[in-house]
């Protein structure tokens, strides 16, 4: 059995154990379904009395203490009939026994508990060690809201307590490390009531917003990307003829000028065709890689807003590559060594690739679609980049790639997606005059490797743990001096490490040299620099790490060669 | 007699020669009105048959013929009875007559033709010899549209022919140097129907706009400035606190989000001020100066909108200072030397600033306008940079410093303005917590040195003539071969220039070089590097600049030290 199939079947036994104990606490309780969960289980109950937070660590000890009976669990098949009559005053039970198939139902046993079940069981009660109860909340029988209404008892269980220490120190990191906490901790965004959803930088947080952008900026540059501008409000003929009101009217705002409706963009794609389409393009300009760091509004419920990670405004780093069938293959193989290229930069060493293909509703002919799927596929292996097909997974007017990112919280993230489309270049007529002096039809390849800076900002955060690095740090050295008398020397340093390129603060409270570390400490600061009288003698200082660890007696020189072996070249 | 007046009394005289022609031409003319103007004359008539284009040349014909005949101008006083004789076919005449104060009106004869007129003219029509016609355009009667219908013909006239070339060179460059025909001829932005009034940025254009925000931001990180972003939207709740919304709701766009109203932002300082309020700010963060670079719409009559210089749309480097009224004058000296370095660094060295001062409504205590005003003083003085005092032209809410520049075409441009602020303080209920506890209200700085990103682009564009200096141009360098020989080498330059950060093209067609030359000129690059045998055999260039002037056998280090000379640093 697997280490999957195992934890399965223990879960479920715990859910066994949580029915025995509440029985024996509170014996009239009537049970229904109690199932495995992906870490751990739960039981729907209808109690005579509604649970409470309070009954559960009386609950959990019970599961305890039946669980050192060590009872030997076993499991049969009874008859129907004979089920009913010992489900014959539980209605929940009586009508999971009339559903199933056969003449028979499954019984499983410990000690005097019994329970309808399919079985798959662990041997003893005495099996199921590492757990613990975690919630009480509201359910429906059949997850019906007009059945009955039922409470749901949850818990967590685990083969080791090394395994279940660490999915209780991962969900407290989970909290501890929630991009909205951190923001607020470190002073790097808010939201306010007046803009529901959009949400206001402060200055570390635009400074690692600038950083990331002029990062991309300059490696897009490198790779011959243009960047442009194109207005915030178009007027709504233009998305009727993108087919965006018709499908997407309802995320979108609108406004009206000069009395013709305009929407707020939601997309960038649109004003960029605009300006390809302005004047008559040659085969020569093609490929034309048109980058955007552009500004959408997209409206969200409010209810499913997130911090981040779910807003109603955010910028992309969009780029609309218009180029001919044949150039596809080589531009996604530039294309994917600069997303590979970033998301090592960022840390994100763990990336899965996606090639979504042609779904069976879909427009374009068979020859276009081969040329762009095989223009994918040729550029992942020549990449030499595994991914995952996903049949028919593609939009109805191209395939594309998606990058899903760990992070180190093992949490998977799609940030970045490359899609080529059949359907714009036919919705606005595009064409470029190909070398015999025909016009021919562009593809245009959808590309975004931050997605939105907003939310991949959010997974950095939680991904870093707030502890950003140095290249990416508002603050990257903190200046502590251990008495006043160094404040000269400490400010001349500030100034000249300023001039260096680097963001340099210095703590000006009269705290003592400890208060002073905690509160970088909390600032998140990577690098300290403190300052005694025996560095202003040597004309150095210690250099204290954030976690810790320090070295001391280095020059202004050494500071400036260490810092810049952390920042990466772009 | 000065200069103006001479003029202005050659340009009156010149409105009489057109009537005295006209009439000699078409004899049935009835003359109304004929006055000088800036820069000429007109005169507005009712012909008996419209005139048209071809009719300009034959009448200013017939104008240096009357001028030739050098005819004696005098002028008398007759009773208005014997004026009305004069005039009793023309009801316009009559009507002016009626207009007439006293008993008596002024005629001015030269030869046989008479005009009425208040008197100021040359001796004899031989004074006037600079003079051309320029249009025909439709007029009113008294300027009124239900008035009668008027053809008005109009020219220009100066006292020396060297005058007159000067003003027609200047002419020709306003509409050879118009910044929206640049824009056009060197691929910078476009305006699309699609978004009436939002310019759209093309690579070459958005690159200016990037280097004037790189720069900008340096400068300002420099003085310790902070920037910031807040939300395009804002709810209407907002704008109604700062006032916006009463004075200025004509002029702004409005969308509904969840029931709510909310404005596009015309303004960013109530973002700002919301995020100064997000948390107690303390003495020891004043003075707090948060900048963004903050995308405003506003709207404009259709009419009105022109090129770069009025849009709907723009961004603003927006500061707002939140300190204390002791620290005004220091922010105050900082901002005046931040401004005169931007300005000297764009090539602005004729500056004026204009200090406006309290008007008869305003809001706010002797006390704070005193210290406001002393503060505004105090810096111009200490900056040593003369002002002009505009009495009473302050905001009703505060005193303010205006920056004029003025371009290359002797044009005057308000680019930059500090503002102090008493209101929004008051709307928004700000406060700081001063040394003693006690709640304290902030003064508000708003600080803008370019204003309009947009606006100061076009203006540089009309004040370098389209010719933009080395650290400004989208393409710093071409490289041209003379031959395909020199393509391999060529290309490595250029690949080793783009690694030292220039803006470097190559030009691959199979062109002439002198045919790649022109085309350079076209394009306005500041550098051509031209490469032939020769310059691979001796591994160097020969950089040729804009003016034609050429520097033979130099090397990829020279040229790269050369460059770094005019970057300005930041």
């Amino acid at each position: 059995m697997n280490k999957s199939n195992e934890l399965q079947v223990l879960r479920h036994s715990a859910a066994h154990l949580l029915a025995h104990a509440v029985l024996e606490l509170f014996p009239d309780t009537q049970l229904t379904i109690g199932p495995a969960t992906e870490t751990g289980f739960f039981y729907d109950c209808l109690p005579t009395r509604n649970f409470k937070e309070e009954d559960l660590p009386i609950i959990e000890k019970r599961m305890h203490e039946i669980s050192q009976r060590n009872l030997a669990l076993s499991h049969k098949q009874i008859s129907k009939d004979q089920a009913r009559a010992l489900y014959k005053n539980n209605t929940f039970k009586l009508e999971l026994i009339d559903g199933l198939e056969g003449e028979t139902a499954g019984i499983s046993e410990q000690g005097t508990f019994y329970d309808l079940c399919r079985g798959g069981h662990v041997a003893s009660t005495g099996d199921i060690k590492y757990f613990k109860l975690t919630t009480i909340s509201g359910s429906y029988w059949r997850a019906d809201r007009n059945g009955t209404a039922l409470q749901r008892i949850s818990g967590i269980a685990f083969l080791t307590q090394e395994d279940m220490d660490a999915y209780l120190q991962h969900q407290e990191d989970l909290i501890k490390y929630d991009h909205r906490r951190l923001g607020k901790q470190l002073d790097l965004f808010s939201f306010h009531e007046e803009g529901v959803g959009f949400p206001f930088f402060h200055p570390k947080g635009k400074c690692v917003l600038n950083i990331m952008a002029t990062y991309m900026r300059s490696m897009l540059k490198k790779a011959d990307y243009q960047e442009i501008e194109t207005p915030i409000m178009l007027s709504d003929e233009l998305w009727r003829c993108s087919g965006h009101y018709d499908f997407y009217k309802k995320n979108m705002y609108f406004s009206e000028i000069d009395d013709k409706n305009y929407a707020v963009k939601p997309m960038n794609c649109p004003g960029s065709i605009l300006l390809f389409k302005e004047r008559p393009r040659s085969y020569r300009e093609l490929p034309m890689r048109l980058n955007e760091f552009g500004r959408v509004h997209r409206h969200e419920l409010s209810g499913v807003l997130h911090g981040l990670f779910r807003v109603r405004t955010f910028t992309i780093d969009d780029t609309h590559i218009y180029c001919t069938y044949d150039q596809i293959e080589q531009e996604i193989l530039t294309n994917i060594k600069i997303f590979r290229t970033v998301q090592k930069t960022f840390g994100f060493d763990d990336v899965k690739i996606d090639l979504a293909t042609r779904p069976e509703k879909s427009m374009g002919s068979d020859e276009l679609w081969g040329k762009a799927i095989n223009g994918l596929k040729n550029a992942l292996d020549k990449a030499g980049i595994p991914y995952t097909v996903q049949e028919g997974d593609g939009a109805f007017y191209g395939p594309k790639l998606d990058f899903k990112i760990k992070d180190s919280m093992g949490r998977e993230w799609t940030c970045g997606t490359i899609q080529i489309d059949f359907l714009m270049p036919e919705n606005f007529d595009l064409h470029y005059v190909a070398p015999g002096g025909e016009l021919k039809r562009p593809a245009i390849i959808h590309q975004a490797i931050y997605g939105s800076l907003e939310r991949f900002f959010g997974v950095l955060l939680e991904h870093y743990k707030g502890i950003l690095p140095f290249w990416l740090a508002p603050v990257q050295i903190l200046i502590l001096t251990i008495t006043d008398d160094q404040k000269v020397y400490a400010q001349e340093l500030m100034e000249e490490l300023k001039l260096s390129g680097m963001r340099v603060e210095m703590d000006h409270t009269s705290d003592t040299i400890s208060g002073k570390i905690k509160s970088a400490q909390l600032q998140k600061v990577p690098w300290m620099l403190v300052i005694g009288k025996k560095e202003v003698e040597n004309n150095t200082v210690t250099l204290r790490f954030f976690d810790g660890s320090q070295k001391p007696g280095i020059t202004k020189n050494d500071v400036i060669s260490l810092a810049t072996t952390l920042i990466p070249s772009y």
